[in-house]
């Protein structure tokens, strides 16, 4: 798979998929980007779990411009693919689509971000990756 | 598809997928069954959306039988198939799939429901199922 | 007690009773069905701890029809009966009603549900319901 | 009836009664004060509904003493009397007792709270409360 | 600093500040008192906290007189000085401002609170507060 | 002021400043960074509104590194400065510092983002910015 802001990717399996709800608004109406942002965070998360079985916290997102706005009722998919693993480091890039009216809808691409997760102990020192049997 | 406890359906996209958080966990610590069941009630509209564009409301849920617990940091997946579409009543399955380890480890079944949703106006009175061109 | 879907139980004393908020509304503005799916669970819940001290988990709900749609402001009472005690299991009917305006309102019959709880250890395994002295 | 915190009412409706949940602790684990003064705003409402159809708002909340912690698990009850009814404000006295391990343990006092609500229209005026016929 | 309803201490760092969001809502579409009352607890917190390292529970909260309606967008404050410190009690006043428009508009005094806090030990019996080299 | 991650700004006022709660964990324990990066968006946005009284939107946040977990209990206050007015965007960087023990504690410093902020109309169309006589 290669994520891209063109084509919505219908036939991949999305890390997140969520309906956004009354309580998921900002003062304007739409869905807070604190929402999207937390949602993004986890489905890096997820993938970064698919390399490494152990504990795993972000260090870094890079730069995420939001393209639309998200409202209530809509399906959001969050789509993710590894772009690099390294010693102790898996950086995930994530798309964002959202489907409006419960996804019944038009997809619009919303966002994507490219975040690093670091392999970590439990007194969250770096880790070295250790590679799943099943990723 | 047809949906089976037996089988994870691993081809297949689920309509909702979501992290599990300890805000969502009960006095025993593991997932609150009303969160599952808030999922499952979702799932079944974006289902159902997918044959009808208007508002639809959820009039029942068949009996559910939670096989096994779901915990903080389980990826969990609820898959959807239509089981009947009526006049102005929609049947769905929904299945539900737990992954521990933030969807890194292995795919348990949790429970399933049938829920059926009616396509209703403003005033939340029964109107005609419109098909959607896209369905 | 017989609870019945015709008559408003006004002597008896509810399992749980709260008022909706608008963090608690879906998509289309009335309250959303998995908030009202999750008080269900928790009000068999305190039924069940009526008999046993120890911890119950869910282990299924009968089917559940929405009758009328629930709104912001509507104060909810959710009353419990027992309908069995097992060796291991509680079976528990709940029924839910509605008073609009804060409870100052008309009472209106919301849904009811049966839902099975079952006694278990620390590792979720069935234990025999240990009846309490005060039940 | 006459609330006192040296007798649980166990024949008097609660205005509110709800389970504490982990969502609802403060950073020591008990459940936080905050949750608590909420639900004791609402319960006020809703006896104040009892007097009046229309909007009310809260304008002041008497000294509130903290007896007891409450803990996740409890089933607190929030009992309501009417202390005085004014020509635009209602006096409410709200009791607040907690029941261990999700209502089947020990009921303990928790607090108490004298709340002063009044009927407002649509600018937030204060209006003459209008004696509802089914108080 | 002496905390006054009558002059916004724009020069002074408040305990906490946050935005007010639609999930903050009561019924009748303005910020849930019991949000306010909930920060005002944290506030107090904080500030016994500069005094008393370790733990520190709410023992009661003084009366509480709502001037002004906070709304959706609003940026509050939550100014805080301490009372008076005993041997295990800290008393804090909390002074609370609305500012309109995320911060932007004029600033409205909403309430102020006068709280006691107690030190506790881990079975919450009162312990002497330690005061802090850095308070 | 010119925010720096060697010395705590004490003398600034936070835009933003709150207690973490256990509601606001992720799966490990320490708060999500979502939280943080949600109230690094409202920041933001109250930044922006000291410039422009209108509407106004996120539309991109440069990278953000972070640099140690938040954990429950900590006082977190994210400063603000504005970096640039353009014809319709605004641009703020964020600093976050979390205070372990509810501020009574060490200042760490935790991440920093630079968060574009666009004045919009009704349609979400961007407009000038529109200065404020009190910025």
């Amino acid at each position: 798979m290669t994520l891209s802001a063109d084509t919505f990717p219908a036939d991949e399996i999305p890390a997140i998929k969520r309906v956004m709800m009354p309580r998921d608004t900002n003062a304007v109406g739409t869905i807070f980007g604190g929402v999207i942002l937390s949602e993004i965070d986890l489905a890096a998360a997820t993938e970064a779990h698919r390399h490494h079985a152990g504990m795993v916290v972000t260090v870094s997102m890079d730069k995420v411009d939001f393209k639309r706005p998200v409202r209530v009722g809509d399906l959001v998919s969050f789509f993710t693919e590894t772009l690099r693993v390294g010693r102790s480091s898996i950086k995930v890039k994530v798309a964002v689509w959202a489907c409006r009216r419960f996804g019944g809808g038009l997809h619009e691409y919303v966002t994507e971000a490219e975040v690093t997760m670091v392999a970590v102990d439990e007194s969250f020192q770096p880790v070295e990756v250790v590679r799943r049997e099943d990723a």
